[in-house]
């Protein structure tokens, strides 16, 4: 089989073998629904609870605090549309580079009385602090703000804003899904900070796609958005996934453990990236910003980003155009967008995504293939041109 | 380890070596995000798009007509709240047996200025037709009723119900979630009878948890209940579970072969179970229906079902009692109320349901096990009494 050079993690990452060997118990003999009495639904109970434990540590979060759902756009959902729900009507805050999961629910609930403010970011792609206080004096209700944008990379300094959001007495929710396993994620400094809740995605840090977590301070209210047989707190019913919520488990242990060390050697091939790309001509984008060790987000002026990904895919590497995890949208970059990234520009954007599984030689590789795609690129819009 | 005899598969079933199989790759080596466009991305699509024609063959649908949602729950929650916000608030008719995953997002509702009426069923557990029509008359807009009770096991002639909910313009939605594997079930057929929507779900019938189907009739409107990048046609965004996914379309497949064979054997161990219970002084529940041929609800009169399942379990038969489904609810069943069913008698119930790996050895194996417990509990109740 042809196994392309995967440089696509904030896409989703292969499950570590660890978690696969966690799973399978619960994908054969250990079948149980974890709301039956009897030996197999105990089975299937413990295991739940011992996974929420290693999220809950992992993010230095207490494992009462812990909801599991199908992913990060669950989660997501259910903090905006689940706290909104409780709450009478009013202003809605979040920032203009959210992951659409974050921004549709928002949009949704504009239909039902709320007012919606895109917070704006910086040519970097950093909250402007400004704008940011000035929204926070009409006292919005719900303010979500990103820890790391999936496209740029780019992280956002949460505590001050927290501050603020805390003194217009918001709840704040923070996605996580990028930052968790590649920063140290610290749920009980966030909430001391004003940080209301926070999601992760388990196939986004080594575990299966099929589980995720919102973490939540047992202030804020929400309705469910699965409403039924009252699992999770009554926050989230149906039937648990055990092995994808075991394999999640798994996969943070092994994440945050891992963090620290896989830092450096991330940040040296992102570097490595970098200047190879400023050397063949390419803009960076949200480079004057703390960026997460993994992410580099170019373009070349003159190049289509979705060409340039279709011919590197051919040529044995995965890298991301625009936005990957939303589907069907071949639209400029809603986050480029609000960085004020010229729309031409914009879409020669392409996505580098390194993950532990990467070494110095799929860089090397990367770069020299990169250079022989775009010069044959640049040639063929040379003569069409 | 011991290896209780499982007999409550109406909770959750084992999945099928064929299906695990399945999964494997796309939880090892094959892990692209499906909305990805490379090869890794490519695989996952192709293998979601496989597994979708699969789910609609089983079930007699169009593959466009497949929704995939993570579970039972989910897609009962999002036909029904969905198609609430895209209607103006009115009268919405779910039957009174529903899952709580049907009745608890009805109710969510009439918050919403919606008015929920609860359809009577008779002392069988079958819907009562005039009563029905009575309701119909007064035009709800969304009709919801079960096509087999996870507790009785009971059917309903849905037929009837769907040409009255057609005459008063109602959606009318069936939960599948017991009757796919068990009983033939044809979206086809029952589309032109009037109903627009119907929900299974993966672990139910041999396949993993974390996948479950709404098969949609396209004249719906549906607000998502996960609104984000869009997949699922827009209905259900959020990062496919490719592998969950792709188990539940193999556990389709085979759940439509083998059905007509399981039928019968499965129906003669009910009729031994249930003429064995009667021999014991049990009563049955629904037993005037037609039920489903693996289910057996019945109760002792003066013996507690929780306390009766907690002895099964120790002496080797995992079995249920009340709602299995329902966590962290030891109220006496919903669906025994509806049938008017006397609540000490209720309070008895427990469940067998079984699945394709039981044999006539376990049915017998369970009746003297069931009946040295039996006559144990009743010494001890007389000599507390
Ligand atoms: C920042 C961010 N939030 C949320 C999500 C959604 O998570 P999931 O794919 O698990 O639904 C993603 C990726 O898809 C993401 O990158
Ligand atoms: C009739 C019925 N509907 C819906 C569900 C919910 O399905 P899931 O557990 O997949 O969420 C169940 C079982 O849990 C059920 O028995």
């Amino acid at each position: 089989m042809f196994a392309p050079v995967y440089l696509d993690h904030n896409a989703s990452t292969p499950p570590d073998p660890e978690v696969l060997e966690a799973m399978l118990p619960y994908l054969s003999g250990q079948f149980g629904n974890a709301s039956s009495r009897h030996e197999y639904g105990r089975a299937a109970r413990w295991a739940i609870d011992e996974a929420r434990s290693q999220v809950a540590a992992a993010v230095g979060a207490h494992a009462s605090e812990v909801v599991f759902a199908s992913g990060g756009s669950e989660a997501n959902n259910l903090l905006i549309k689940g706290a909104a729900a409780c709450l009478k009507p009013g202003l809605l805050a979040v920032s203009a580079i959210e992951h659409p999961c974050v921004i549709k629910p928002a949009e949704q609930l504009c239909k039902r009385g709320w007012t919606l403010e895109k917070l704006a970011v910086d040519a970097n792609g950093r909250v402007d602090i400004n704008n940011f206080a000035m929204i926070m004096t009409r006292k919005p209700k719900i303010v979500s703000v990103m820890l790391a944008n999936n496209e740029t990379g780019v992280l956002q300094d949460l505590e001050p804003l927290a501050e603020h959001a805390r003194m217009a007495g918001a709840w704040f929710h923070t996605d996580a899904v990028q930052a968790v396993g590649k920063l140290a994620v610290d749920f009980r400094r966030l909430n001391a900070a004003g940080v209301h809740a926070l999601t992760l995605s388990a196939h986004k840090i080594g575990g299966p796609k099929g589980a995720a977590a919102l973490v939540l301070d047992k202030r804020v209210e929400l309705e469910p958005l699965i409403a039924g047989g009252g699992q999770e707190r009554g926050l989230r019913s149906g039937t648990e996934n055990v092995a994808a919520i075991v394999g999640f488990g798994v996969a943070c242990t092994l994440a945050a453990e891992r963090q620290a060390k896989l830092a450096k050697p991330l940040l040296e091939m992102r570097r490595r990236l970098e200047a190879g790309l400023i050397a063949l001509g390419a803009t960076l984008f949200g480079q004057a910003a703390e960026r997460l060790p993994n992410t580099v987000y170019f373009s070349f002026p003159e190049l289509d980003g979705e060409t340039l990904v279709g011919h590197l895919d051919r040529a044995g590497y995965a890298v991301a155009s625009g936005a990957a995890c939303s589907s069907a949208n071949p639209e400029p970059s809603h986050v480029l967008r609000a960085m004020g990234v010229d729309p031409e520009l914009a879409r020669g954007a392409v996505r580098i995504s390194l993950g532990a599984g990467n070494r110095k030689e799929h860089v090397a590789g990367f770069l020299e293939t990169l250079r022989a795609t775009v010069a044959g690129l640049r040639r063929l819009t040379a003569m069409t041109a």
